[in-house]
């Protein structure tokens, strides 16, 4: 008896120990499986070596804890983007700084870029999602960076400041989606067949998209 | 007995529609898993409403059936772009025409669109992608305009033809992505809540990322 009650009464570091092993196992899962729907709190206790009860302890329920895991990734992000957003540099400068941290930030997190970037987050969550979520934040500050470049006459304003983020997001995500996907299984599977298709480098790429997104949201000349 | 003779001895016309309704189900069901590994044969026969040995008599194995759902939407593809990309007009009208389409054409199939452009193909049929497979075509194809366009003085040369033609296979790809979940998920969670995120218009993005690319790979003035 004594013994059991050791266990379910964790020391503090043990229960701290124990809640990061949970994260660490969940993101795992969720990058393998690529989706919310696809992992259970049984895959997620087996693979940490607990019960389900054991979860139970940590998160109320598995929306809570896939959440914790977003949650924890998009804080990264953040904090890899947003000091970019907010910092020196002329309004395209800085664009193009964090157009090319977005990409390399992608591409380290390539396995769980598409539970964050092409699913829906879990529904209960929704709400907190909306309130001050730094993946939203980074969305916001890339607007605001466009509008003031648009009104200092550094970014030409043809498009509506949303419309020309959405396009330089979606040139970057497109790309984080295509090196992490497509070019990975062209290499692996058409580089020893005798095939025309022509494979870029990742740095090659990178730039070449990078420097279109400059060119294509400069002024127009005189 | 004369009965079920009948059943497994289909007529002609019989066999060619349950094989459709095969391929539809498959089709379907691929959509709403988002994965090849997800879709059984179990499944597709339970929702045709047949046995699965009835699938069988249809298809060897469920890589060629899945195959040959992909192999059918992409030749929807190569027939909407491949005339564009070798047809009239000089090599950045074409492009802009192409990327375009490109867009309409995922927004139409979005639900299979991730199958198709995100997942890989199923294992067996990797040889037979390779031969001839209209997607890689369309891919071959954007890389020889470029190339041309180049050679012509009509598009820039700063990149290689391999990396100009998959930063705009980036931008319209993302669009793509961005637009059917992205977009879709803001609209709905986000429209009503008091957020400073904006969105815009399906048209509007589409126009934004088609003239960014344009100006983009315009040759450089002077």
């Amino acid at each position: 008896m004594t013994s059991v009650r050791n266990r379910s009464r964790l020391r503090k570091g043990e229960g701290e120990q124990l809640r990061r092993e949970i994260l660490a196992a969940t993101r795992d899962l969720l990058a393998e499986k690529g989706s919310h729907d696809l992992v259970s709190i049984r895959d997620i206790a087996h693979r940490v070596g607990v019960s389900p009860p054991s979860i139970y302890l940590h998160f109320e329920t598995k929306d809570q804890l896939t959440y914790a895991v977003c949650r924890e990734a998009f804080e990264g992000f953040g904090a890899r983007l947003l000091p970019i957003l907010a910092g020196e540099g002329d309004a395209l400068d800085r664009l193009r700084r964090v157009g090319e941290a977005y990409i390399r930030w992608g591409l380290d997190n390539a396995a769980l870029y598409p539970v964050l970037f092409l699913g829906e987050p879990p529904e209960s969550m929704e709400h907190e999602v909306m309130a001050g979520d730094p993946g939203l934040l980074v969305l916001a500050g890339l607007v605001a960076l466009v509008r003031l470049g648009m009104d200092e006459g550094a970014i030409r304003g043809d498009s509506t400041p949303e419309a020309t983020a959405w396009a330089m997001w979606a040139a970057v995500h497109g790309t984080v989606l295509l090196l992490s996907s497509k070019r990975e299984w062209m290499q692996s599977h058409l580089a020893e067949a005798d095939t025309p298709i022509g494979i870029p480098g990742v740095d090659e790429l990178i730039e070449t998209v990078i420097e279109a997104v400059f060119r294509a949201f400069s002024p127009a000349d005189g």
